[in-house]
Formats: structure tokens, sequence, C-alpha cells
């Protein structure tokens, strides 16, 4: 039984980051008896313990005082709030190195994304099975991510060609982009978009090295 | 000649993540005659106008009133913000996949960021040569770090291998770690984590589009 927050109360998108990151927590430490304290939540992700409660206040009455929090409820709760409680239908466009790093990755599959269909633009790499799916060529992707009904698009494709595929899949109806390509790509609001730029995100470990900021971040920010 | 913003001044994490983003918007735009309006680098970057031009401001005086931001000079400010107006000296640390795409993105070497050497703990894998330097045995990490003097790690590890490793690195006296493993690594103040958690960046987008927020975020947050 997990309390579904009221419509139209709004969650930050840094609770949001949060919570993914009380997730993990979630799934690696082990909890005594099912249950799970605040404190020691707020430990493993790096937050204050306040923070935790205030965070998880948020999602319903789930924490008992001096029992801590059911794991496995605390779980269902934010995976409904952060709507990972069902299966994202995706596709994956430019398979190189990191997108191969990606699909051997099980992580994306247990959190509820299932990668549908894999393209690329080579001629060479089409027909090639990868994880289990055959490569399929980049002129098909609109009438694929429609006949799949696929919601999400993981983009690892070269720079140049990023912005063209990108449009491809808005016109195909898609509703969100996961962005590997380090350009700054332009999306209509209703497509969603989260973009991990690597230089960006060691550029940040520099200035956090460089103005010794004393909290280190568990995630990417 | 730029201005170095007073000691002590703190910026946000916040603040430094969009400098990353305006640096990317300086370097893909074309400017006119080397120099950038702000409502440009806002449009590019997903942000308001305002927002960009408070965050300049508060690198100095770079901004003339109509004339906009002298392109050139301002990157270098952001750069020299940011620290890496640099070369800051890397290891890399598990190369598989994930590692190889990392090393053959330019991105890096560009943003001031230099692999000086590559470490796993596969003995099948040590001696081969990827993208020019030789795979090292994890066992000589300790060492290397110290002899190379490296600041920074790339953490491209199994998750199991991920808080060994970056022990030894601490131990080595590295300053920060950038780490893919999708684990919340433990580490003292002293040593700066950027973690980039794949699966947590895909829930931040279905969260997204479960939300609807309206803001379409250029860059991992």
């Amino acid at each position: 039984m997990r309390d579904r927050r009221p419509e139209g109360e709004r969650l930050s998108r840094a609770t949001a980051h949060r919570l993914s990151l009380y997730l993990r927590a979630l799934a690696v430490w082990p909890a005594d008896g099912g249950r799970m304290s605040s404190t020691r939540i707020a430990l493993a992700c790096g937050v204050t313990d306040a923070q935790v409660r205030r965070d998880l206040a948020s999602l319903g009455h789930l924490g008992r005082r001096g029992l801590g929090y059911d794991a496995p409820e605390l779980s269902a709760a934010i995976r409904a709030v952060l709507g990972i409680d069902r299966v994202w239908r995706a596709v994956l466009v430019g398979v190189g190195n990191l997108a191969r790093a990606l699909l051997r990755y099980r992580g994306f599959r247990t959190q509820g994304f299932e990668v549908l269909a894999l393209f690329d633009a080579d001629p060479t790499k089409v027909g090639e099975r990868v994880e289990g799916l055959a490569i399929e060529p980049t002129e098909r992707l609109t009438d694929r991510v429609r006949d799949l009904g696929a919601e999400l698009a993981i983009l690892t494709v070269p720079a140049d060609a990023a912005q063209p595929v990108a449009d491809q899949l808005t016109a195909a109806g898609i509703r969100g982009v996961l962005n590997f390509a380090p350009v700054l790509l332009r999306l209509p609001p209703r497509v969603k978009l989260v973009s991990v730029d690597l230089a960006i995100q060691l550029e940040q470990l520099a200035f956090l090295i460089q103005h010794g900021e004393p909290a280190a971040d568990p995630a990417a920010r």
C-alpha cells in the first residue's frame, strides 16, 4: 500500500534527483528486517538526515518514528513518483562503443527501461546483432519508432548527426531524449531532454576541486 | 584582459554547470565579429536571458550594453572560473567499451583534460594499446598515480570493483574522481566526486515526461 502524491503537487527536479539516489541506496544497502533509517539513506547519498526526511515526507506517510522506513514500500513509492513503476519503451540511435557499453549495462532494464531497437547510419553495421538486437538503418527510424510505440530515445551518435536525428525522433512523436552527443540540442517543449555531456561532468569535477566545495555530490548534477 | 573573481566569493554548483553550458554555446555558435549576445547564449542553453546576464556579471565586467560579449574573452573568463584554463592530469581505470568511447571523445583534451595512463584488472588486456596508451595492471595504480602526479581519475570499472579502486586512488592522493560505476562511492571530503549514473539520467527523463516540467534542461543535472 503506497501513497501516491496528490495531483498538481510538483516535485522539483533536484528532489527527483535525490529520490533517484535514495532508490540506489535502498537497492544496494542491506535493510534490517526490510526497514531502512533516514540516517542510513542520508549517509549513503551524502545528504543530510533532515533532507532525506523532508523528501520522503513529500511521498506520503511512509516512515514510522524510531522504526524507519519499510524498504520495499519506500522503493515502490519512489518508483511511482519518478514514473518508473512501469516499463518505458526506448530505441537507441548510433551503435558505437558508448552504445555497446550502455546496452550491456543491466541497470536500464532493472530500472524499467527496455531498448527495443537499435539504429545506425553506417550500412556496414546494419544487420549486426548487439545484445540480441539487430542494428537497423537510420532511414527506418521514424516508421519504427511509431510502430514500436517507443517513448524514449537514447542518442549516441556523433555531434554533427545529433540534431538531424533528434528532429527525426521528434517528428516520429518521441517523448524524451537522453542525449550523449556533445551538442546543445534544440527540441520542442513537448519533447523532454536530458543530456549527458561528459566534458561538462569533468568540468564540474575540476570546479569542485578548484573551489573545494565541501559536500561531495554522489551523483551527476 | 579578463577579470578573475575575488577570492572567497563562492560560485554555486548550479551556476558552474550553466557556465559549462555557456562555454559549449560559445564554442559551437558562430559569433558575429567575435561578439555574442546574452540572448543567443540563453537560446542555445535553454535558460533565460536574465539568468545568463546574472551569471556572466558574476565573472566581472565583460559585457557591453548593446554590443554583447567578446566571445574569446568570455570563454577565457569562464574557463578560468571553472578551473579549466590549465591541463588536468588524469588516469582511467577499467578499459571496457565505455572507456574506449570516452578515450575516443576528443572533447576531453580540448577541454583541458589529459588522460596519461590506463589501468585494467584483466591480465589479458594489459599491454594492449588504446588511443596510443598501453593498458597497465591495476596493481600499479597507486605508484603510477603518484609518479604521474595525476589529479583526476575516470572510473569505468564494474560496480563491485568501484569502491576498492576508489580507495586505492584516494590512498594515492587523487583529488577528484569521475565515477561511471552505478554505485554510491564513499570518499573522504578532500577527494571530490562526480558520478554519472546512466540509470539515474534515464529516471530523470522519465520524471520530466511524467511531470511535464516545462523547461527542457539542455544538460545533465
